[in-house]
């Protein structure tokens, strides 16, 4: 979720955040190619305000790669490839520039065939999903990525955790860079905000998280440390708890993210994904483009399609409401006002790099105000 | 959603049940092959206890066809084909026979080529989106099936219907004909269960609908009124009102839904689908099959596959509840079932069938109890 700029944040030039991010990984032992991705993918979360999958993030990389949990070497394994197809194996290495990779392989595949599906095993956190579907919608594509996460989803029913927050991810062409771009974790909320729930003592509204005995609980501390522990309990499914609100949904959904994230990859699915003493959870990625000509000529359908989302920004808003959004619309509005202002940061997440900086002997940039 | 059995139900065997339905389909003028498909296909429903979208429905076909909104004959046209793509017009027609017909070239080119799409317009109710996707789930291939539908679903902070039900179906076939088989509207519910509210003169549960002023609203009737004379209101989005319980994913994955079925269609889109005095709502179809062996050896991927629906039926139940089940795994129970028992139908839709079937001078089938 969007976080509101604070008063205290700290504001950058968006290269200048880019410079340094790709510094880090690269005094990290990150091939040049991957730390100008990392750099890239980072901070264009930063840029959109989705400030949990951003700068952030770099902590959980730096201790990871430090720790030997997180491969700083990309040797990437080949699978199995077909003329529409690519499995890849990242062998624990950073998510960022494999993916990037991955989903470029599925463009170059559509672009001589009309569909390409990469899916990748043994990888790490990818950053955003949405990073990788605005890649192929620049392609008159229809992007598509899929991720498995770290198990904390308690299925329907159930009273453990068994799925991760397995975001969908699919972005579509407009005309003029205007695109649909939906990045939707399939759990009601994200870890993240449960965090915040904790440090603010906020009571968790209800669809959020149910406690060890599977029925809905308001304690944000006690759930987090009851997943930390592996004692049962977890985050819910889009549509909360039991079927009245739709949760078996969000449940199938997060399910079938892990299909095709982990099934086709022959990775590691459900609750296997975890952190532990040894190693990183280790995720596996989906991604898929499909060329929008194999329906229609690409003017004609990003002319609906800007049609359509001309339509929902313009609906009369609710009781209470400002206007109506369609997906990606605010993250690219803030982007585009990021843009101007500069990219804020969190002084406490500034704070952290600049320690980081300051181990690697990297320089830091300096805030525009 | 399933219903239950109640004790006025009467029961038939499944092959004298589809020899009805493709009877009166028949003899209102629909050609052999997709009088049979319309037969299969609805009673298929049944057969899952899923009611609404089975025999329930033959009176809307019997009227729409009757009055000119819906078109007896099938001339389809093909707008335009690549070797892994197909977008067809339906012309008005049923919506089930050109449906298996499309689901069939999608998996025919998936044959040939690794991955098969198509997409249809100008279409009717296809009945359960699952009938398309388990039949490439049977063929080792992975099926997806999504329709929009009339608009009744109100996008985030909006206050009149835009999107319909929009469902999203997909079936990943598992070892011995098991199967994951997802198939679920974006929208909390249907309007198949707010009418059954309004009978039963229950309030709306939160999260379900909102009224003319885009706020939650409890009563059934005022809402059912107020959709069919479009003064506004109507169902939520999955995550229902607002932001707090994700809401927004709902309805971007509605809108998704819009753009794979109407955009690549060239076909009616957003809150234009509509029945109106003079036809049919025109929805539009989207189907795809990929097969399992893009990716892995089929047998190996549903061995996993096979792993992970056991893993995920015999997890802890959470208090109160005695199992817990997967995409599919409820509706296949039920459909075993009834091959035994035989399939139920209520007696009021069993009184609607008789005086079709009188009308038709179509044979009716012997109740086995």
């Amino acid at each position: 979720m969007e976080r509101e700029i604070s008063l205290s944040d700290l504001f950058f030039k968006r290269p200048d955040l880019e410079t340094f991010c790709t510094g880090i990984f690269q005094a990290l032992g990150l091939p040049p190619e991957d730390s100008v991705d990392a750099g890239r993918i980072l901070v264009s979360a930063d840029a959109r305000g989705i400030r949990s999958h951003g700068l952030a993030h770099v902590k959980r990389y730096v201790d990871g790669i430090r720790a030997g949990f997180i491969s700083a070497d990309v040797n990437i394994t080949t699978i199995y490839e077909t003329p529409l197809s690519l499995v890849l194996d990242a062998e624990g290495s950073v998510g960022l520039g494999i993916s990037r990779r991955a989903m470029d392989k599925a463009i170059e595949k559509a672009a001589a065939h009309g569909i390409g599906v990469c899916s990748v095993r043994n990888s790490n956190h990818f950053g955003i999903a949405g990073y990788y579907t605005e890649m192929a919608a620049r392609q008159d594509m229809i992007g598509i990525a899929l991720t498995n996460t770290a198990a904390l989803g308690v299925p329907t029913f159930a009273r453990s955790a068994w799925f991760g927050t397995n975001p969908i991810a699919c972005a579509v062409p407009a005309l003029d860079g205007k695109m649909f771009s939906l990045d939707m974790a399939t759990t009601t909320v994200t870890r993240g905000t449960v965090e915040v729930y904790a440090q603010e003592k906020k009571l968790l509204p209800a669809g959020w998280a149910v406690g060890t005995d599977g029925l809905y609980t308001q304690d944000p501390v006690q759930l987090l440390e009851d997943i930390l522990y592996l004692r049962g309990g977890g985050l819910l499914p889009l549509g909360g708890e039991g079927t009245v609100a739709g949760g078996y949904k969000g449940y199938g959904l997060a399910v079938l993210v892990d299909i095709l994230c982990a099934l086709t990859s022959g990775g590691t699915f459900g609750s296997a994904v975890r952190d532990s003493a040894v190693t990183s959870a280790r995720v596996c990625h989906f991604f898929m483009a499909i060329r929008l000509d194999l329906f229609r000529p690409p003017e004609e359908f990003k002319k609906d399609m800007t049609k359509m989302l001309d339509e929902l920004a313009s609906l009369d808003p609710a009781d209470g409401q400002s206007r109506v959004f369609y997906a990606g619309l605010r993250s690219h509005e803030t982007e585009s006002r990021y843009t101007k202002t500069g990219i804020p940061l969190a002084p406490k997440t500034w704070d952290i790099l600049k320690k980081i900086a300051a181990e690697l002997h990297i320089p830091v940039p300096c805030p525009i105000h």
